[in-house]
């Protein structure tokens, strides 16, 4: 049997493979990309889902419509137009199976084989698997402390069929870093100039805890503009359940079509709850928990790393969200330095699959929220002892 | 903003399109595929929900495995090797995002553009759509009141970069059509002399209502077999919980990466309920329900079509699941019907959106899962005024 050439060019997660080594009990890990499950409201979920079956009964259970269920689509509009100042009504949010269905629709709608798309390089891992199903060329662009290299993205966006652009502006994966206010105007001026689409991939923009919010770079501005927002990362990733935010109509009918053809519609179950959920809860408070909890676990990886980190070894602050990245300046592998981790039983996800052009890199990813900051203490001693 | 190919060439589904228009009050409508409401069982849900949530607590709420959850895996082997005698292990399953979902990861995988597919004709359109975004080349074969014509079946194999075959044996959408026990040998026998899947889709098969259960075409018995399967007709279709068997190791690592790509893994919280739900519950008592009622619907169906029908219209006997197939030997298009019967306030698909080749056809499908037998007689009444 033969299989599709796009199917064995689609790299299988890095960190799910290495998930076997990493899950052991005696390992400490920072590869994965997990929340603290002490974050999830399991009782108030516990209760939303008796109150949801029993206000809806067989509601929750039969098809429904592709879109997504219309109270929790116009929820989400009033939060970004509260929130965000932004003029999202229900018919411009589509509910997603999580945000990587979300990803994958987008290239299906807009990618023809070999059209382009421009990525921060480093890049989200989980976006470059879900593009790589349409087959396109990957144009990447260097992501600075402040976000994109200009210079970069111009050049891209002179390529052949570029047709979007993909970000994630805010405590970005796998880095941390968040684009600056400067850089984002700057990149919505370049963005006009061009009929490209600008994807802005915010899965943990609510998790600030340091800063003040930033506007978004096209949401509101660019025709062409695509927010993408998650419940996974604040309330419950097993549900599966992320958005996409556009106000391009035809874009909008489009990517319907696409996830008609892909799943129907996204679990309508899981829907209703989370809808009861955010409807009865404070859902605020509930994430200033997050925050608090995730602040201090970030401080202990910090700490830890100023104390036993060598000088040759630099790392982002970031200013929210799940996630440090560490850069060895003395050209050391990340994946040579994997191994030797694995030794000292301390797992990280070296940078190579963060990057659609390059191997053998000297960065690495580091994740602190699923871990108490006394093992965060421990592990990243370990780590500093090898690097 | 330009769109890719594939998304232009997928057709929306002809059902959702029409659905403001059936979803009148004052409307009578066959044309929908949904499962009865009063079939699905609300409050064991309920009590699964809330059992599943106790025990088991955060874990319903993280990220988890793509393949999916282990116990439900295992469930659905064993009811394979106690069932239908095929040697099926938890690790040759997949849960998906229901049935959809399968269809359209198994394009994903398989399918190089213009790569051959060759389908039922008239077949499932949610399987078209989802092929489709693929863009494959479909080699439609004719379907008999037996099952595919050979002869078709031969010729279609022999283009070009056939991949695999997709069939409904069982009370096949839309036509209500059950291969019979010779045809599914013969069928096998040809398989055999090519590397190409059988993808067998089985949603509908437990919902028997007469008639011996048949083996399968293919599954225990080719290299290339594919089963579907799924939850959406007998427990709750508002899930999304489908699954995919196959025991070839390639073809489900790739479908793995697929799957990982595309939604990361299928809800968890739901596998984790319907597990509860299926372990605890009197599965096979449940289901005759279900059967006694569509037996009585299916039954309401064919005497009104007897009493009210001119005899022109030949129309099918299904032996169990949703639908019969109608044929207006007078060669009306069923589009035409389609609007006159709207003004008699009363709903069908017409065949066309069934084939990939042809238009203006003559056929028609009605659905009696989901309407009381009083109503269904008063439909078929009206239907039968204006054929």
């Amino acid at each position: 049997m033969e299989f599709s050439e796009k199917i064995l060019n689609t790299p299988s997660s890095f960190i799910r493979n290495i998930l076997k080594v990493t899950e052991s009990e005696d390992v400490i890990s920072f590869a994965g990309g997990l929340p603290n499950p002490i974050s999830f409201p399991v009782e108030a979920l516990k209760a939303s889902a008796n109150k949801a079956i029993s206000e809806n009964g067989s509601r929750l259970f039969q098809y429904s419509g592709t879109q997504g269920y219309a109270p929790l689509r116009e929820y989400i509009a009033a939060k970004y137009r509260r929130v965000h100042g932004l003029d999202v009504h229900a018919d411009d949010v589509l509910i997603t199976t999580g945000s990587q269905q979300a990803l994958e629709l987008i290239g299906k709608v807009l990618i023809n084989k070999g059209d382009g798309i421009v990525i921060e390089e480093p890049g989200y891992l989980g976006a470059i698997q879900a593009f790589t199903l349409s087959e396109p060329t990957f144009y990447g662009v260097t992501l600075e402390n402040d976000g994109l290299n200009l210079e970069e993205l111009e050049n891209a966006l002179q390529q052949p069929n570029v047709k979007f652009v993909y970000t994630v502006p805010n405590f970005q994966n796998p880095t941390g870093l968040t684009y600056s206010k400067e850089k984002r105007q700057q990149i919505f001026e370049i963005l006009s100039k061009y009929d490209v689409a600008l994807i802005e991939d915010d899965p943990y923009g609510e998790l600030r805890f340091q800063g003040e919010p930033l506007p978004y770079i096209g949401a509101g501005k660019l025709e062409n503009s695509i927010l993408l927002g998650s419940f996974s990362k604040t309330v419950t990733p097993g549900m599966r359940l992320g958005f996409i935010i556009t106000k391009n109509k035809e874009l909008m009918q489009h990517i319907e079509t696409a996830k008609q053809a892909t799943d129907l519609h996204t679990n309508i179950f899981s829907q209703y709850v989370i809808y009861d959920y955010l409807a009865n809860n404070d859902y605020t408070e509930h994430v200033q928990k997050i925050i608090a909890l995730y602040k201090n676990q970030a401080d202990a990886m910090l700490n830890a790393m100023e104390e036993f980190f060598p000088a040759h070894v630099d790392y982002t602050r970031p200013d929210g969200g799940m996630f440090i990245w560490a850069t060895m300046n003395n050209g050391t592998s990340s994946l040579d330095v994997f191994h030797k981790a694995m030794e000292q039983k301390v797992a990280f996800v070296p940078g190579d699959p963060f990057y659609t052009s390059k191997t053998g890199v000297n960065t690495m990813r580091l994740n602190y929220t699923n871990a108490t900051p006394e093992v965060i203490r421990e592990g990243i001693k370990r780590l500093g002892s090898i690097l």
